[in-house]
């Protein structure tokens, strides 16, 4: 294996066209043990004509993801890597390049201008290149963490991966700038939490909800609604496991999946098979919201815990359900059809806990603002100690999933718990949160009684020129995480906001630091007074200070109207003594053993 | 070169005592070039005793500082590293280690409490290690910057230098903690700028002010006062470079000094020899406060730009010279007798420029004050544009030096010039700035009318109950740069505070938002004021948000008393519309090269 200076490949090279590249079997001997049974379990198409497909394994003994990138039909090379948002700037990037001798593989990144750089440090190590009828099969592998200021650091929640083709051979690396190349970005939960499967009862039935042969619509998005129904008389059963079942071939097209249970207030739903923002949708489908299972684009089954399962069917539960498929066609293909879905897996056998659903963080208020033109602006929803006294069991919840939601300027969300005014554990982070990827992660944790749950969300703004509120609005914002947890309690909601009397002080203290300009008038609404404030660095700061400092209402509900008995207006802010650490990424110590340059792919040659 | 892995190591050697090494030439060949004249231009001793001594050198083209360290007396091993304060804590360490089979070199670091880890990437590299009459010399390079998160970053200003004696054998490097060892600490500047040396003029003469011949006190420390005086009618001459002269054999005990012009107000200043805060010193001495030369440990001569001279002598200027001598006397010797001092060159030739010393930074005021139990507050003082414009020359100014400044709290100090509303460049940046390390350093930029000259200063109040305000005491705070440059304008002083105004806005806000607690009183002083905020996190944030905002009182004063003409009062805070990026340390590129473990420098035995 030669690792040849970049510098002298530059100048002995020169362009050649359209070269045909031979890729010659095994460059490296395979390191590392991927596990026996499944090397690669999870799988996800790149771009949308599945050119590019990924499979991954991951490895938490060696906090290492071992990745086999399938390039079908390889030109003159490919990006493939992560960013922070899917940007092609300030990427981490492997690419595979040619010029007119031969083919390498190396470590690279992007700056802000998109320039393509190789790294001084070679941290995605290259494992196998194997030439296949399918195409060209590269295995590799990179560590969660490298120290390396360059890189990006592998961590649970989403993850961007982004990739590019070269349609040409070049002079070198450093000739390629990602904004004249094809690209593409997806979304993906790259690490999964290794929880052990639990076994499926001996007695578990299957059930089939899947869009009905549907024309996938020739336009980039469609949210596709279908409703069916249970059969009649079905009686109360637990699901158990769910998976999702996707039409061979439109793998690259069906992004994400969820089947809702209807409210039991409706008799019945009107049957419908057709775009969720239809005019002909009826209204009734809005309050089929009781989320049953949800899937995206690289999950596989999701299993719920030994002890409890999902009740549906019997009295009091709705026998309508509603599918929504998220097409994403950004080819716009037209004449393909659809019958993708999800099974359930139920049993009769109830489980010893029904699960159940929380909504943690903020309240539907205007009061909770993010100011225009910031860039990662904190907003937190408190579940407090008072609440979780009265509402949860003795012996506490088991958490077992999450589902985080914020609108369109959302970029992270976290929820810790804190007891006795320590912060103990991550219940769900995501430092890469996207609202086009809201997808039910495994989460472990465990609340007792008096604990505080503390969900933070971290927006965007820089696109807006005026304050953005809390709402139900899509331009407005929300701050939420939907908890799955068992055994079910009676509490449907514990969020919090800012005390309105306080608001209204900064309002009042807004207009004396500066020329009067917010009416602090009974009859102006909140929204119309953030509306005017003047988003100076002051204002700004004072609000920031004002939600850290200010009393809250809380919403400790039974259902989203009822409260638990209590006093909940002018609570304090739960304290915090001491934080959880950021943990420190763990530098690969076989740092010496990497490649200091490229690694050479070509043995036979690659003249066109 | 053998490589063991640590864990071997430990399993395979066990305690033994009083070991005496032998240490063995060349361990590794001499690599990188250090320059030719003087390989280590720059020396210091670390311990008091004297046992560890310290030359260095730099070369900017590679990043990398070349270390040579004489360990006189060699017991089982030593310690020597960087840290942020000069803890032994998170410090950044090589550590010269024996178990009974043999001494090891290697880069290492010690967590939060004191335990020592080997570093998993080696950066510390061991160039020659060599047994000579006068101890063992160690010689190793490490660059500016690693990447390695263990690892300090050399930069610009203090460095915190740490050391530690082991005195036994080891079972293994992590047997070590710091807070068993006898250790110490030394601040000095490790990079110097690398600026050509300016001819001195063929008629050069020199003067010594040197202390008569001192008996040291024996006590920790001691600021000591001697009055000399220039000969009867000596004529304005231009100082044009100075070097310390140390006393032999009190290189570990002189840790600073200065020489003060007096001021020309009085005819005659009473001679004096002693201790500065001796109840004898004469009254008049306080008035000696002019810098004609300052040196610290570790710095070698300091020479004027070619076209300029500090000037002295003649009429308009004080005969009287006062000498301070910082005696650092930590294991409280008796009986050593001290002449140290400073030769001045100077020269009767004048040069084109006279030099000034200009004050940046903030006004001596209450109003600007610190809120205690903070770990990093910063307060900002401006020389603004207005001032800059009316008082500077046309062809602007140069800056050559810079001297920082600031109480007990200060941790770092930075001034950053900027134009247009851009920072364009750093005038002088300290990030582990220590009140008891006040140098004079080499700062080389160029000010023109209208720009800003923006000095912040960092400051940790965790051990005051009280808020720390700004003033002359020693337990208030200042944030202050001497600023010398050429040609001498008229403004002396150039700096700001808070309007009033909006700081009594602010005791009025505070008691709006919580239960009424500061006198807003006429008859209230500001620092009465502070004392009874109650330091909460909004009280703490919108005093921030407030400094941030609110417009300044200037300072652009002739003399300290004589402001220049116009309206300096409610000015606003200048904008700044860019700023500097913080520059990204660069990775070595070699790393790959560097050894993934400790160097084993035994060649001859060690059983003893």
């Amino acid at each position: 294996m030669q690792v040849p200076s970049p510098s002298v490949r530059e100048a002995a090279s020169m362009y050649g066209t359209a070269v045909a590249v031979f890729l010659v079997i095994l460059v490296a001997a395979l390191q590392g043990s991927a596990p026996a049974e499944s090397p690669f379990p999870f799988h996800i198409p790149l771009d949308p004509e599945g050119t590019l497909e990924l499979s991954w394994n991951v490895s938490y003994a060696q906090e290492t993801v071992y990745f086999q990138l399938l390039v079908r039909e390889l030109k003159a090379g490919v990006l493939f890597g992560m960013s922070d948002r899917g940007e092609l700037e300030n990427a981490d990037l492997v690419v595979l390049w040619t010029d007119r001798d031969g083919a390498y593989f190396g470590d690279a990144w992007s700056d802000q201008k998109g320039q393509v750089h190789l790294d001084s440090q070679q941290d995605y190590q290259l494992l196998r290149a194997q030439r296949t009828p399918e195409g060209l099969y590269l295995l590799f592998k990179r560590p969660f963490g490298t120290c390396d200021p360059n890189d990006y650091l592998i961590e649970d929640g989403t993850v961007h991966l982004v990739y590019g083709f070269l349609e040409e051979p070049l002079r070198s690396l450093e000739a390629i700038n990602t904004s004249g190349l094809r690209t593409g970005l997806q979304r993906v939960q790259l690490l999964k939490p290794s929880i052990p499967q639990p076994a499926l009862p001996a007695d578990t039935r299957t059930m089939e909800i899947r869009a009905p042969d549907v024309l996938i619509p020739g336009q980039q998005t469609t949210y596709w609604c279908y409703v069916t129904e249970l059969p009649d008389g079905f009686p109360r059963h637990h699901i158990v496991m769910y998976e999702p079942i996707v039409t061979k071939g439109n793998e690259a097209l069906v992004h994400h999946m969820e089947v809702f249970q209807c409210a039991t207030e409706f008799e019945t739903i009107p049957h419908f098979s057709g775009p969720c923002d239809s005019k002909m949708k009826p209204q009734r489908l809005n309050f089929c919201r009781h989320v049953l299972a949800a899937w995206a684009l690289g999950a596989k089954a999701f299993y719920y815990p030994e002890e409890a399962g999902l009740a549906f069917g019997g009295p009091g539960s709705s026998r309508f359900l509603r599918l929504e498929v998220h097409y994403h066609n950004p080819l716009v293909i037209t004449g393909r059809r659809d019958s993708s879905g999800i099974r359930l897996y139920y049993t009769a056998a109830l489980r010893r806990f029904d699960a159940g659903i929380m909504e943690l963080g903020l309240a539907y208020t205007p009061v909770m603002a993010i100011p225009p033109q910031e860039t990662a602006f904190v907003l937190t929803g408190y579940c407090t100690d008072k609440c979780t006294q009265l509402a949860l069991p003795a012996s506490g919840i088991h958490i077992f999933a999450s589902q985080l939601h914020t609108h369109l300027t959302g970029q992270k969300v976290v929820t810790v718990l804190a007891r006795d005014g320590r912060e103990t554990e991550i219940v769900n982070r995501d430092n890469h949160y996207s609202p086009h990827f809201q997808v039910l992660r495994v989460s472990v944790a465990s609340a007792l009684q008096g604990d505080v749950l503390i969900t933070s969300c971290t927006y965007n703004t820089e696109d807006r020129r005026l304050a953005t509120v809390g709402g139900f609005g899509i331009l407005e914002e929300m701050c939420v995480n939907y908890v799955h947890y068992y055994p079910q309690t009676q509490l449907e909601l514990c969020k919090s906001a800012v005390d309105p009397g306080f608001l209204h002080k900064y309002f009042r203290l807004v207009n004396r630091f500066n020329s009067e300009e917010v009416c602090t008038c009974p009859q102006a609404s909140v929204p119309e007074q953030f509306a005017s404030v003047p988003w100076n660095s002051f204002n700004r700061e004072v609000l920031k200070a004002l939600y850290g400092f200010a009393p809250i209402s809380m919403h400790c509900n039974r259902s989203s109207a009822v409260r638990f008995q209590g006093e909940w207006n002018q609570q304090p802010l739960p304290e915090i003594v001491s934080r959880l650490e950021e943990p420190t990424p763990h530098c690969p110590a076989s740092q010496a053993q990497s490649p200091a340059g490229p690694t050479v792919l070509n043995i036979g040659g690659g003249k066109g």
